[in-house]
């Protein structure tokens, strides 16, 4: 990406070793993210342009030294933040702070859309599947890059229990995979606020008992007419902006939590007087989708659950640039690149 | 209290039952609290004035009609608010949003810092005390009422556990029970951040292992410095400014948690883009002190701890503009009302 509204595919050198811990891996399946939308609106120009994509499935073909752990020809999931999995901080389940993680695409760094990269800290960061490289779970396997672990951080933030009642604001795929994520840990109402018919009817499909189109203070009183006035225990906050925070905090529980998972196009948080009396919690942010991996990855392998689903277009690499203008549009929910 | 500034001792007609759920309760010791010292500096003028006081001793005088557990001559502490400990909020611990719940001092309610009180859903809101009126443990008794149980609520809402490290924001009643509340759920390392040197000594005494006495940019740098330069796991900000929340985000480690007690001045939360990279949450408001009261009040019973301490003044009825004048000028840190 060199600008807003400018991606291009170019070729780059074959990455190779750099460090001994790395490995290199050819890309089967990526995806455009949700977040990469914002520096496709916003991005000023650069020179040299940044390279993109921090979801990716594939295989491995090259490691260096101290990777005794992964051989060529394992076919591997990547979090969307790599990780030496060993530090304080990704033992306590914190990847995206590891001590020696970072993130694709940074200077000097390979990303997810592409035909290759350069994996740091493989060993921490790649996590093995137990399948074929063209198996028909690919679409719901990529998901656990970021996506569906990015709604399963939502929800446990959140604390979401049987019984719980949940409100996901935002009806995009990290939205939907909240709404499924809620569901699988037994929530038992599930409000999605969103007003694309076609996303909130998936949402109902993972899950969803009510959807709620209207926005705002109107959204917030629907939500509450269906929640005897008081909102629900959870809310997941999956767009970012400084209204749908506002929202949460309308249709919220007094004692309840709100997780966030949208990028953060606010600076400040509308939480004074109000939300201190009512003891709300704010809570969420980057998903160590590391630590949940081998969690969430039985229940796609066994057909339990298809965050899969949220891939609505798949396309080739030299269609990347329709890709996100086709999800900039909202002619596209999430785009599967096929390399 | 009339205006800021303005607080004056009158003659009231004695409270009397209105309500089969009442009780009428001779107060024996009282209090004023850190937060009326906000309206104290910035209330506007009103005709009729606002009586003030919401943490007290007293002894049960008369019952209402639906009154079983409480008798006449029983010794009992109010907390801060009070509630029907019936109610589904009230089931899960979060008194301070009972559906029949309310504060001292509202309209048509009477208020601690007097003679009597009239206390609404009495058996729900108020605790016997298995001791003598003129017990010594009156100090830290009292403090069940509102300042120690909201230091625990700090605590417990920042999920301190043992061997974790936590940073108190202020030095003051709150901030000092912080302090010993963590102490006492096993906090390793526990850095209280004040100026006064007084009171810092008392925050050693209750289980500070570091004091910080520097504010702003330079407070969080010696905190970073005294924690590798991570932060510590929770912060408990004990002040209510928009300084020191801002230096509890500085000072918190990633994936930890600020817990807020002081009342908020501000009603925007720096929680922008880094907050959520960090995976910081913001939780903590004000305390459900009757939640806390059994389970606290054995400690100041068999003498493990002593919040007491806090209070440095005891005063009459009659000096009680004077006690808040104390207060305001920090020469006294919390002052015991005996009527």
């Amino acid at each position: 990406m060199y600008k807003a509204g400018d991606v291009r595919v170019e070729d780059v050198p074959d990455p190779v070793i750099k460090q001994p811990t790395d490995a290199i891996v050819r890309i089967t399946r990526s995806c455009i993210c949700g977040s990469d939308l914002w520096p496709y609106q916003s991005m000023p120009a650069t020179d040299g342009g940044r390279r993109m994509g921090h979801e990716f499935i594939g295989v491995v073909e090259d490691t260096g030294a101290d990777v005794t752990t992964l051989n060529r020809g394992d076919l591997v999931v990547a979090p969307f933040v790599w990780a030496d999995s060993t530090c304080d901080f990704c033992a306590e389940g914190l990847h995206t702070s590891c001590r020696h993680g970072g993130g694709w695409g940074a200077p000097g760094l390979d990303a997810g859309q592409g035909e290759a990269v350069r994996v740091p800290q493989a060993q921490g960061t790649l996590v093995k599947l137990p399948v074929a490289e063209d198996s028909a779970l690919m679409p719901s396997l990529l998901t656990l890059s970021d996506v569906f672990c990015t709604g399963h951080h939502g929800v446990v933030t959140a604390r979401v229990r049987p019984g719980h009642s949940v409100t996901v604001v935002g009806d995009g795929a990290v939205g939907l995979c909240a709404v499924l994520a809620a569901k699988r840990l037994g929530a038992e109402r599930i409000v999605l606020m969103g007003r694309h018919t076609d996303r909130t009817d998936l949402g109902r499909d993972f899950g969803a008992s009510d959807v709620v189109a209207e926005r705002g203070e109107e959204g917030v009183e629907k939500v509450r007419e269906l929640t005897r006035g008081d909102g629900t225990h959870a809310v997941v906050e999956c767009v970012g902006t400084e209204q749908s925070l506002a929202t949460a905090f309308g249709v919220v529980r007094d004692g309840g939590i709100v997780s966030r998972l949208g990028v953060s196009q606010y600076t400040q948080v509308p939480m004074g007087f109000d939300t201190m009396m009512r003891n709300i919690t704010l809570t969420g942010g980057a998903a160590p989708a590391r630590a949940y991996i081998e969690e969430l990855m039985p229940d796609i392998l066994d057909g339990t659950i298809e965050p899969g689903r949220v891939f609505d277009h798949t396309i080739g690499l030299d269609e990347v640039p329709d890709g996100y203008r086709a999800m900039a549009d909202r002619k596209s929910l999430k785009v599967l690149i096929q390399p």
